[in-house]
């Protein structure tokens, strides 16, 4: 059966591709997504499954019930796309102007699909359950994994399982860690209040620039000195404006920055830290600080042994030295808070491009991904699916 | 003699009224005065003075020759106007959208051409040489007193004065100071050039936010390290712009700042302390500075025994308590060039309205001035001329 | 009167010299002195001139009642002698080891009592009262100005004038300047408490190093930034002492340092600055500050009234060219407190010495002054007195 | 044969507390030893050991030559001792003042001895080759592993292990970790040089504090914003002295501190940031900085194949439960230098008193260890040595 799958799904390469350009070419915003999951949903109740729409708003679930009893499993695919201009010359370049799947969200969904119809039609030889979770809003937070756990999508699920396709990572491998995976992120925006005078006489208003730039740099010993060194945490001050004249002292500056961490202790050290030193520092100063704190992505932690399913998976599927053990990284991701419900797993897949001239980044006008690792994933997540079966 | 010059002069308040009036209402930009020195030099040759124009450029020279022999005494006004929409409600507002006199400078080539009329009329009788200097463009840098001086406005001069009415201060007072009475300014822009990098990945660029707010920092230490307690100096950072995303550190971060001083060597020193705080600390934090330094004018200096016949004029022509020593101020004047070259003294006339309602500094769209201070200037004026002729 | 009062002071310059080198061979320590002002008093009862010992603590008070009525005007000399070893290779070397007087109040003593020696004997043909301050411990806080003001030295007083020799100043001018002339002192001692920790595991304490670095650089910006430009600011920190170790974060770091400041409420501004700077930068740095404030002498304010006498009596009894204008000078002096009381001036009396290499600065240890200068000093104090009497 | 071999050393509990006990009442300095490595080469020859003395100047080498072919594999032990006075009340305290064995070199010693007791009285059945490096002055810098590996110590080896006792890890554990264990030191003294003046006259010094204060503030910014955050860096300033009077602006400011970081080009990047940012820091402020840099121990790294077999022989001897794998440690450790030559593996065995009373850091004057830890090395070095032959 096992092997038989990964055949079937290897068949569904030119299929998964279709699906992937036809999603390419219609990309839709997060939060913004409406045909995206009606096609999504439609292509699954058109393979006899089991579908619920608008969970948690946007989002589809799937689900096959195999004929075994069996451990229930869940993968995930996102599918919204960004607000970038398609600029690849290709027949399936996104036909809305502004809007492109520039993030491999598209593979994703397509995979899961192929998967899914490889799954479904063995279903009475299935030990356990398979749940399909095609989730809306990942790019922008609140993202959409928190309101469809919310609506019930990991009820009664064991085990979840991920994976991400990565431009920049050698396609035919599959990069997998313990533990954390992908940062936490915070956003902050701290407005230091002077007082503007004319820049002849400081002595009658209180400088804003001065103060934040105090707070700028008494900002590097959150990093230098309250941080354990062992662990990772980056403050970063992105913007810094303040004033329009060379010699007027304006009343405001404004510094916004972003906070990256993995642990989670910490980043609520960094947040307080980070509010202590701006409020403490303006004052000192003679200023005041409003500091605005929104919240991103927990980081994403992966539970060793469902990640050890996934080493198993890809040493099957992909071959023995198909494994690489990789550091954290520090873009974030939602399917942070599935592992923090469940037991589960998120990989990346590379999918560099054949054609190195064709290689860019994620979020890149340009982007485009080896689309032979939709295969890849679809026979992991199978894999993965047995590996829990036997746990 | 002289009494009947003062009288002379206060029968020309009405004139000088309606002067200043004609001015007000057709003011020309610093530099682009065209029609007002061409007023002015017709007045003066309506007045039998001999007249050069399009001195320096655009200035207008005035020489009367006394009947005696005696000094050459210089006295300047300018007469160009500021690019401010005139909001008064006066039957002489501007009738130039956008342009305005909102300084005063028409009421100091109206007193001037007061004086000159009250002057010529004596000519004879009078010893000495009256050079009457009409400037153009004090408003904007290079300003206009170096061309002129360098036109020959100077030359055979023994002593000059000037004074400009003040809204602010009180009408019927002189004010007046030995020394530096009004300050130099530089502009200077900074720019620090580090590298860009993601806001999570610091390590993969150089940050010129950190370098620029540590820059912003120790330039404070030149004024309170490195000038003498005893002198003034300001050196003030009024733009601090960098970066456009709260996660990306951008490659560049710009400060823009005036320097105010009085002594020229402190002055220097600012400069150069300023240029090296930026260079070598950006070069700590591995990045460079580009340092861009405008002079402004030259600081104010009174000659004390010129100030001093301008006390005698004032005590004589305004009365025993009309004068007010005063500390220097920090608004520039290219006034300062004329006492670089021969002994001068530069003074302040209060012009200040009687309605407080209808009060407004210099350079507000309300400003106005009591015309009586016009008299007031052209009377000292002139018993500084006598005064100079005692000498 | 007058004339022959002048002749008499010069009759006196060998007297002076010995008294005041009696003086230098027995210095006294500031509030430590008993010979010396048992000395003094001894000196004033022989002319017969009424005496009050202990006056404030160890301070004499002499009274001189002129014949004719008029003003009462008070003259002080102070009298201690500094911790210092005297070097000089002279007759009238100090005789106390580790004691000198290297400032120069023996020389001020000497000339108080060889002036009131010749205005004792020609009392009876004065108008007025002259009121003889011999002061103690003014070299080191509280001063004795204070308690002897307390203890009634200034009462009935109208006016009070005081005079210091200058090593440094040329013999044969007097120095003069009319408001502030003297600054005022507070010392100051920050105290940052961390918490100690391995310098590896900075994360575990609070770094009472970086903080106490950052409340350096923030102190900077009370004078660039607090202080307005025209008016004289110093705040200096002498020391900072932290740690034992290289390799461990202490618990706490000092700093001290000095306030000087002529303007009070500057002084009060800067003040509240540093302990707010101090306490909140400590606290933006998870620390805290202690600031332990010393309050030293507050500035000398020169009435311009009184000085101009001591102008009057500088041209009559050294030269119209005698004086010299001057600008304010940093070091203290508790003479500060009795023109807080009444009008009054002090002013400096040139004692450069004729050899070159004998001149040394004061407080040095080989310190001595033109003793011309008593005389002098004593001329001006008549002078002034009888100006004092025609006001 | 390997059974035995533990149950051999387990009878050697007694004799190897004997060894360790009277090489604790015995300690001797780092670079000092002369009694301790004649006490240990006579063992090792009354064992019938071939010996090799002064390898590397105080070292000593044993080799245990088996019967039959193999691997060669090392085990290092340090002897030094440390200059802390025994403060313990116990019969085997230090007899020698201020020296004490307060790290458990005495232990390792011992241990060692007990391995090579229980290893040479089998050594014809064994495969391969012993090598026994008693090393001397790993506490103190050069340390002895570098001139002992000069000396010829790794000559033919092929693995070499190293274990510590821990006193704080709990008993009955063996702590291993793949890769960087152990951080590499740097310490560094920072001489900043300005110029003294006095503090009322900054403007004729430069002032050093403020220069240093801007230095350290500045250094923070190599771990915030220069390393990568997913690798370790600390730099820590542990003192900062500058200054004797309040009054006074000193000429020089020192700061003294230390680096640790395991990546060698982070350390490398980390040295030449620092310098550069002292050195260009200080030129902005008008001074100069002398940097000393003194290089530390490099950081340890273990080698992943050999760790593995220290797992396989802990799991074996001391029990499946008995591994913990612990995050790196910032003290430095000088078998660092050993696996830059030959693959190996250093460990931490647990060694914590029973009675918690009894519990102390190391280089504490009262510390102390379970001494049931040396039988646990000792067969750990056996089981890993059987592990290597079958590599």
């Amino acid at each position: 059966m096992k092997t038989g799958i990964y055949e079937s799904i290897n068949a569904l390469q030119h299929e998964m591709t279709a699906t992937r350009r036809h999603l390419h070419m219609h990309p839709e915003l997060s939060h913004q997504e409406v045909e995206t999951p009606e096609f999504i949903a439609n292509e699954l109740q058109a393979l006899g499954i089991e579908v619920r729409r608008g969970v948690g708003g946007r989002g589809v679930i799937g689900t096959i019930r195999g004929g075994k009893p069996g451990k229930t499993v869940a993968f995930r695919a996102d599918f919204d796309a960004l607000p970038i201009d398609d600029k690849k010359d290709v027949p399936y370049k996104s036909t809305v102007p502004g809007v492109m799947h520039a993030c491999g969200h598209d593979g994703h969904t397509a995979a899961l699909l192929g998967f899914a119809k490889a799954m479904a039609a063995i279903k009475d030889e299935l030990p356990g359950t398979i749940v399909l979770i095609h989730q809306f809003g990942e790019e922008t937070p609140p993202g959409g994994s928190r309101a469809m756990i919310a609506d019930g999508c990991l009820d009664g699920v064991d085990l979840i399982f991920g994976a991400h396709v990565q431009s920049s990572m050698p396609y035919g491998k599959v990069f997998v860690r313990d533990g954390f995976l992908q940062a936490a992120e915070d956003t902050f925006k701290i407005i230091i209040r002077g007082s503007g005078s004319h820049g002849a006489e400081p002595q009658l208003g209180v400088d804003p620039i001065l103060a934040a730039s105090h707070v700028m740099i008494a900002l590097q010993s959150i990093v230098s000195r309250n941080a354990d060194p062992l662990q990772e945490l980056v403050v970063t001050v992105g913007k810094f404006h303040a004033g329009e004249a060379d010699n007027v002292i304006p009343s405001e500056a404004v510094l916004e920055g972003t906070i990256r961490v993995f642990n989670p202790e910490l980043r609520q050290l960094a947040r307080e830290r980070l509010a202590s030193i701006a409020e403490n520092v303006a004052r000192a100063m003679g200023a005041t600080a409003e500091v605005v704190l929104e919240a991103g992505y927990d980081s994403l932690w992966n539970h060793a042994e469902a990640m050890d399913m996934v080493r198993a998976a890809a040493r099957k599927t992909v071959g023995d030295d198909a494994l690489v053990e990789i550091d954290p990284i520090m873009p974030v991701e939602d399917f942070a808070y599935y592992t923090q419900k469940v037991p589960g797993a998120f990989f990346f897949v590379g999918a560099k491009m054949a054609d190195d001239a064709l290689s860019f980044p994620h979020h890149h006008e340009n982007f485009d991904f080896n689309e032979g690792a939709m295969a890849i994933a679809a026979k992991v997540f199978a894999a993965a699916y047995f590996e829990a079966q036997e746990m």
